[in-house]
């Protein structure tokens, strides 16, 4: 089942970014969590535009990612849907998980008219090429990032 | 300069997006524009992360593009400033718009208290990564994009 994320979901979606070769590095899972997590989560949820989201399993925490609708002007001032931070719970991989989230994404953006679902990923992260083509995207694009400060 | 979009410099935006060799085939420069348009450019004013600028030269439209600003919850709850739609007009090529604007867009990011600026290039644009590795861009992604419908 996929819904909107909770605040009572916080630790289990920071130990999920956390326990990743990237996220372990940049994340802090300390008890309570730095407020900047809770200050996030407020914006995610006050912005109709935005939508953390968990995907569960027998009732646990087993995924999450969050799902962004952009507004612009190209391509006849079509909508984009653009989905980031996705993360399965290690003990729930390989279970097709993955799949069924980036499925009920790109449902969710035709039902809200987008031309256009779109993400970036780390390219050190092998795997993720396979997977996405096989759910019908195309890496046609670079990803720049500029880490500020 | 830069400044906010007005509805006035429609015409003018949809030109530039259309003067391209991806953006000839997907825009539609008649007169009267689309309404399409003019529903993008109302849903980017309205939303207060959302952002459509023009640089002018001379009081001339010269450039565009889009600045949205995106909270996360990774990177301990770190926002996002992601760069879309830069064009510059032909006759204004090379004469340092875009790295201006480009410039510009970053600085506006750190006021804003965003850790990362991002953005993607289709691969086809074979200039673009010299362009904003100049600027202090990685190429660190791949950037997916699924077409709907």
């Amino acid at each position: 089942m996929i819904r909107p994320a909770r605040v009572s979901d916080l630790t289990a979606l920071v130990a999920m970014l956390a326990d990743d070769p990237l996220g372990a590095t940049r994340e802090q899972l300390s008890d309570p969590l730095p407020q900047s997590y809770l200050d996030a989560f407020t914006a995610i949820d006050d912005d109709p535009n935005n939508h953390l989201l968990v995907a569960t399993s027998a009732d646990r925490v087993a995924g999450t990612m969050q799902i962004t609708y952009l507004p612009g002007l190209s391509h006849q001032g079509s909508w984009r849907c653009q989905i980031e931070g996705v993360r399965v719970a290690r003990e729930f991989r390989s279970q097709g998980i993955g799949g069924h989230m980036i499925r009920w994404a790109i449902a969710q953006a035709r039902e809200r008219g987008c031309r256009f679902v779109q993400l970036t990923s780390d390219k050190s992260r092998t795997d993720a090429r396979r997977f996405y083509e096989k759910l019908g995207f195309t890496a046609s694009h670079e990803g720049f990032k500029l880490r500020l400060g």
